[in-house]
């Protein structure tokens, strides 16, 4: 069954996050978020900018540990969960996916809300975002269901979003 | 900056699609849609089922044109936009990406509401959609708002779900 298949790097995105990153996009994070297309591709960035939210998937890259099939969540060290039930980018194909707000589409750049990458992570592609398609109203929080405490707590540290209590 | 990624198949997708496929998943679609991972993987799987929906990932494996970077979607040939506004799956990479229900998760297996692949489509990756961080209220529908006609008229084909009217 193993294929193997050759992606190519389409673009960076640039972020403040040098030495640390959050575990999600924290919107209203400081700094300049930036995704930052090869020429070739500025002309598939057409009527982007018509979209409220884009998918964005890029590579990994700084990733120093290997897959493993049960993971403990860094905001959450006491639960143990089955890989594909976490969000841990030490995936057996480490495919980041964010969903981020369009700010400003100039050129082979797209300026965004928060993205929880990495400076200078390879961009692998962007999709739109389309209501009804993809923004699922009775979606739940699966097994963060059954943490204690209070969920938008819980919520700032899945988010990786510093808070004081 | 160009840098290549190798990605390998880490299972595969069952659908009733043999020589055709929906543009996008169709929930009440006839059939059986079963994610079926390598066994290696299963353990991974583990709490998934918590989840009411799920990312799925996927290579976009039969594919038989090169990107562009302008598109014609196909259920509305007269309308031209950038590639990456659209969901066109001839990308510079052709990663696939679904939301799905979860019906039932047991042993390496995953089934789900309608895929919108073709049968035996290569598996790169499931994440779990989590209320909050995926599912944005005020999304909108892009370009997709300036074309003439009925809303739900339209979704039906870029649903690619068949219908009278």
């Amino acid at each position: 069954m193993a294929q193997c298949f050759d992606f190519k790097q389409i673009g960076v995105i640039r972020t403040p996050y040098i030495d640390s990153a959050p575990y999600q996009p924290v919107t209203d994070d400081e700094g300049e978020f930036r995704i930052v297309l090869s020429p070739e591709y500025a002309e598939g960035l057409a009527d982007l900018d018509t979209f409220r939210y884009i998918y964005v998937l890029y590579f990994a890259d700084r990733l120093r540990r290997k897959a493993v099939m049960t993971e403990r969540p860094a905001w959450t060290p006491d639960t143990t969960v089955g890989l594909f039930a976490s969000r841990s980018p030490a995936r057996p194909n480490p495919i980041g996916l964010s969903v981020v707000e369009i700010k400003k589409v100039a050129g082979n750049e797209v300026l965004t809300s928060g993205l929880d990458v990495f400076d200078n992570t390879p961009l692998l592609d962007i999709k739109p975002y389309i209501k009804d398609l993809d923004s699922k109203n009775d979606a739940n929080y699966g097994w963060i269901d059954n943490l204690p405490g209070n969920k938008q707590h819980l919520l700032l540290h899945i988010m990786g979003i510093p808070h004081d209590y």
